[in-house]
């Protein structure tokens, strides 16, 4: 199943060196998710041939504008290409006053139904669940309310050994039932462990987004044990007084995140304007947390 | 004198084709004025090599996401790069509601001073005036609130002609006096009257921007003789009703309506997604009125 990150936008605060502000793209088994929707983010998805009613759930992590300018920008185009189907947005409260009062002001009625689901930042919770995900939002410690976001792949059934199932001559309608725990006996009285029958079925992933965030110990019960953990990385380690003023992060310490969460891979990006090559922040992270990579607008990332 | 409009922006309601939603920056003596700021605009005036900051006066005509979207996001990245003067914004009421709410929850204090200046759609208006020219708003039709703009270079003083100043030998500190209409008495009582000492000043020129707009007669006295009109021409006289519906105009009306209120120039613009080639728009237009051109990203045209 593909499970796989794309980056549209990968700058903090201000647009600069072709590079856009914060926006990804999730590719759950060819199902599209939004998470964060910077200005220009619709054109970024028209350059990197994603075509925006495929995208059924957007994840607003916090209302800086670096964040979610481009979200009414999108959600108009949309109504503007003729979607019907649902959209669901998540993200703080106000966010739905924001968008309420522009379309008051330009007298829209949107042709789709728009569905907003309100995150708050003082637990964990689960936001979202279908036959592939459970999505969950966690408080991040920014400037103001902030939100991560964490994608946990649905435990899914064996898969037959079909060689084995065929070698007995089972027939093919229980194979279902086999997928799902139950045990089959032959004509001949012999039973079979469905276990004996099928192939362990992949392990499940997770992925997990920290936008904006100061370093604390306060969200790291959430992200644990993430095989991608997407972190900011706006400083290097030398701005780090700066950082904690502004409650972002140092490459350094994405880090250390990164190894006390025991992630599997970190993927760092939200690079301030100050840095034009990105080598350094990379070098930094690496230094601490080897499997470590930058997230560059327009590549896919596995999770 | 400079007097130039670079086109930002030259797309209708969505991004498409490498076009972006409308915005136009207008360069009065190395004077920077911005007219609309579809999403994506702080992205366009780096492209274009324009230092935001040195942007002094924004107007808005209407509150359609594709004529303001990128206002918040550039007036952010301003107060991010340190701005410290004053930053006049001039549109309809509620766009101060919309600024006020984004950065309430966005709290942000900007560094500089924002002020805002809330047009209306009833009457024609000096809205703006210095040295070098005089800005008025005036109601155009559309489907919501909207204004156009006009832009009038004020009458500048006659330049002294040197060749005779010279024979005669007029000291120099009689010339500013002699710009602002006194006569020259010589000291054997010779009167040289100040007209046959100066050449005349090059006639004021005048910009019109009609940027959403259904054709009526209405706003026509307010872009009465304009030397370069730019008028929205969002479809073909083949879509008129689907114009008239949505409160746009063809191409062949803007042509006429260039040629009713005696333009020098015609700049079209604000092209429906339907159209890849602009070529069918500018013939059409060029049918009614040759001296058309098409608003092409990245070029300026003079006025």
């Amino acid at each position: 199943m593909r499970f796989e990150v794309l980056i549209l936008g990968s700058s903090s605060a201000t647009p600069i060196y072709g590079r856009h502000p914060t926006a990804q793209l999730i590719n759950i088994n060819e199902q599209l998710y939004l998470l964060d929707c910077g200005e220009g983010t619709q054109v970024q998805l028209i350059k990197y041939g994603i075509r925006s009613n495929r995208i059924k759930h957007i994840f607003i992590s916090h209302l800086h504008g670096d964040h979610y300018l481009g979200l009414i920008g999108l959600i108009s185009s949309m109504h503007l290409v003729g979607r019907k189907e649902e959209l669901h947005i998540y993200g703080p409260p106000a966010l739905q006053e924001i968008i309420d009062l522009h379309f008051l002001h330009s007298q829209t009625v949107l042709r789709y139904p728009l569905l907003f689901h309100p995150t708050q930042d003082q637990t964990g919770e689960s936001i979202l669940e279908n036959e592939h995900i459970l999505v969950s939002s966690f408080p991040l410690d920014h400037r103001i309310a902030c939100t991560g976001f964490r994608f946990d792949e649905k435990k899914r059934m064996p898969t037959i050994d079909r060689t084995k199932t065929e070698a007995i001559g089972i027939p093919t309608a229980y194979l279902p039932l086999i997928k799902r725990g139950n045990d089959y006996t032959a004509s001949d009285g012999t039973v079979y462990r469905w276990q004996e029958l099928t192939l362990p079925p992949p392990i499940p992933r997770s992925y997990a987004y920290c936008s904006d965030t100061v370093m604390t110990e306060r969200y790291l019960p959430f992200i644990q044990g993430v095989d991608l953990l997407y972190h900011e990385a706006t400083f290097l380690h030398d701005m780090l007084n700066r950082a904690v003023e502004t409650f972002h992060t140092t490459a350094r310490q994405a880090g250390q995140i990164a190894t006390k969460v025991q992630a599997r891979k970190l993927l760092i990006g939200h690079y301030s304007a100050r840095y034009k090559d990105l080598k350094p922040l990379l070098e930094e992270s690496k230094s601490i947390f080897p499997n470590t990579d930058l997230a560059l607008e327009g590549n896919w990332y596995n999770v």
